[in-house]
């Protein structure tokens, strides 16, 4: 393809996500195609000869998107909703133009300080300390494996090289997410060793049964070495109170690594930066821009106030010639500070955000995505066959029809197949709970009004 | 930024694109800033207020752009070049703006199924077993990671649990990526337990002293658990004999991984499927099609034999050993088989590249890469004043000047300061070596001589 044959396919793809990004709520927000739909429809071998951009483009439209669920899609609200900006897209685009890897500092130094930059703007926006080092990751369970690892190198740095562990221990809350016990199981702490401390009527985790564990360990002869807090968890939103569990960390000499991937955006806004209070004693903490901060996957931070640690936890003894580094103190090689040498140029796409939206225009839409949810959930609170079943915090909305788990499951299946809305479910106390949650950079008030009428609709009477 | 808004930017940035890719020789490969220089010249603070996207585009332009290294210049020919082809941008575009997550295959069923597709389209031309499951991580590093956390899980299924390992020991050639180690070390193998096996005169690891090694560990009571063999490696393109290796692996019931990330992609060719001789005794294997395919990063490829166990080393529950990847259940969730559980639409890219150059494209390409190599491998050694430092394998020249470290390093110096080409090096026999590494999609014949010339010019007479 010549650089002619691009430009002009490249601005028929323009004009197509621009009309896609006009056009979202045309589409169903989920699809109804089968198993094996698109698998069956495509040829089972590659071409030979290469094949016309059109041709390729035509199959584009009309066998890839109509088997998509639409996450750009304004009604979509389940899981944590994302949002592919405008801003954001134009960096992705650029980004790949240029095809940069940040292996280290001179193989791409704009773009490793354009990093550094935007991780610092950042920082600063959710008055984290100073001393906190950003390192962008794909996502959050990436980071947080990261950051567990780097607890598993403080507790027990001789087992780098040896291999032989103490019996390490990690706690999070019973509502902390899967990608937890995910990292602790790729480090080698064991399933039986990964506590689920009870959390309080609120969802949160209780300090008190988290120190009881810690000493029930102790006594048994085991090694706790990290404590994951969550500032909003995915099933409830809940915020663990990390002051607290702070306490405890520091008591005991734990890593504590907090994962605010979701809710961490919110303390851009001076009114709910106190979700964070307690995070300056905490050694590490993850936060996702392409959650709730407008830019498109695959983009998490991960914070660190031990960077050293961090470092020697990935570090071999002879570090290979081809990644001898300059010795100059500003050149800094990000991929010494994770498992992954490749590092695709990510900070293009948040810097063009954060400079697009500014905080002021951020903050709008944080706004108005948890004034909705507080609406909807007065709204929610006036139909008698409805329950409002967590508190809501920032823009979830967690409820559930007064009947029974098959009645909800059945309401949830109705509402998804309509192509109208998509919802997700946990479980909280037990039972089956629906989940609402707002966070698309498009969704309105009205939008979500629209998918509580359906909801009211389609439930029993 | 409205849809409208979009567009005008987006097709300024598409003009940007085409203009660069159209352009790219006349940029110097490398940059002369110095460390900090991005980092001095932005503001110290995100802006409160929105900025509009014109005054982004330029500073893009004119702050970063400058201060890059430019991979997709015909002249970057350092550690494995890479391309970001028409086709592939495109591809990334239309991921950006879908920004579909592949949690599940119900979140994003076509981009799934396009997943197993392309790898399967994969899998084809490089002649694997058809048992092959494939999945895409980030880079051959993650992609690696898991390979050897399967090699555990393989190796001691009941650690899982308990997290009672016993001393695992894992065995790769001297001239491994250091991605091996870093693997071995996140799965807590302990780097005193990684084995460099040494190689013979054309850098392939040595069978007979990778059973030696083996014998040694099993004698002093240790628990050999997993081989990385290599096809292409860093330093010099040699291929490690897979076949001896894999009987090896098979006499000790050792998980095999083949790491061919750069140099798999020959296989495609029939007169190079040899080299990967002996991967159907492999458990797994990784190829990088971010390397030479043309493909823009992130995207490598992991393919295993055992996808079952690849599943239970990254999961919370007992899999049942009879829910397979290929089941009746055509539905497969590519992220219960990966840590990260959140999935870029990443074979979007892949798609848009293997359509549209066709095998044949693709082909012609490699075959170039690998001429060049060879004609200009003849071309030095017409030179006395330097020699060809290991067999030039695909598109890979590793040479030397006749002298001191310290003057190949001043050559090396001299090289990637003029702007005109960039180098890496590697050490081999105790000797420093200048690799050429061919592989961008706009490299041809004339760009490798007219960066011999160079060296020619700045070498010693």
């Amino acid at each position: 393809m010549t650089p002619e044959e691009f430009r002009k396919a490249g601005h028929e793809v323009v004009d197509w996500i621009a009309d896609y990004l006009r056009d979202v709520r045309s589409y169903p927000v989920t699809t109804s195609v089968q198993p094996g739909a698109l698998i069956d429809q495509l040829p089972s071998r590659a071409p030979e000869q290469g094949e016309p951009m059109d041709a390729i483009l035509k199959d584009f439209r009309e066998l890839i998107v109509p088997g998509l669920t639409h996450w750009n899609h304004p009604r979509f609200l389940a899981y944590f909703s994302i949002s592919a900006s405008g801003p954001g897209i134009l960096g992705e685009m650029l980004a790949a133009g240029l095809n940069v890897n940040q292996l280290l500092w001179k193989t791409a130094p704009a773009a490793t300080e354009l990093e550094q930059v935007t991780l610092s703007w950042l920082r600063q926006w959710l008055e984290l300390p100073e001393e906190f080092f950003g390192l962008i990751h794909d996502t959050a369970s990436t980071g947080t494996m990261h950051a567990i690892l780097a607890a598993r190198e403080a507790a027990a740095p001789e087992a780098r090289k040896s291999g032989e562990f103490p019996q390490l221990v990690l706690y999070a809350s019973e509502h902390a997410h899967s990608s937890v016990d995910k990292g602790a199981l790729v480090v080698g702490a064991g399933l039986d060793h990964i506590r689920h401390v009870p959390s309080d009527e609120r969802f949160r985790m209780r300090p008190d049964a988290l120190e009881q564990m810690i000493q029930e360990d102790l006594a048994a002869g085991r090694k706790p070495f990290c404590i994951v807090a969550t500032a909003g968890t995915t099933s409830a939103a809940s915020i663990d109170p990390i002051p607290e569990i702070a306490a405890v960390a520091q008591r005991h000499g734990l890593w504590l690594h907090v994962d605010a991937a979701y809710a961490g955006t919110a303390a851009i806004l001076p009114e709910y930066r106190h979700i964070l209070n307690g995070v300056e004693l905490a050694d590490s903490l993850v936060v996702n821009p392409h959650k709730w901060l407008f830019t498109p996957v695959d983009i998490s931070v991960l914070y660190t106030r031990r960077p050293n640690v961090m470092r020697q936890a990935v570090s071999l003894v002879d570090v290979p010639p081809y990644l001898t580094a300059d010795a100059s103190d500003r050149a800094v090689n990000l991929s010494e500070y994770a498992l992954a040498l490749g590092r695709r140029f990510r900070s293009l796409k948040l810097w063009f955000v954060l400079r697009s939206f500014g905080r002021q225009g951020i903050a709008e839409v944080l706004r108005g995505h948890m004034a909705a949810a507080a609406q909807i959930t007065a709204e929610i609170q006036q139909d008698p066959r409805f329950e409002i079943m967590a508190p809501t915090l920032f823009s979830l909305v967690c409820f559930r029809y007064r009947g029974t788990d098959d009645q909800n499951r059945d309401l949830l299946n109705g509402i998804n197949t309509s192509g109208e809305a998509l919802l997700s479910s946990t479980m909280l106390q037990g039972r089956m709970v629906l989940r609402m949650a707002i966070g698309n950079i498009g969704t309105s008030l009205e939008d979500v009004r629209t998918v509580w009428a359906l909801i009211q609709k389609l439930a029993p009477r």
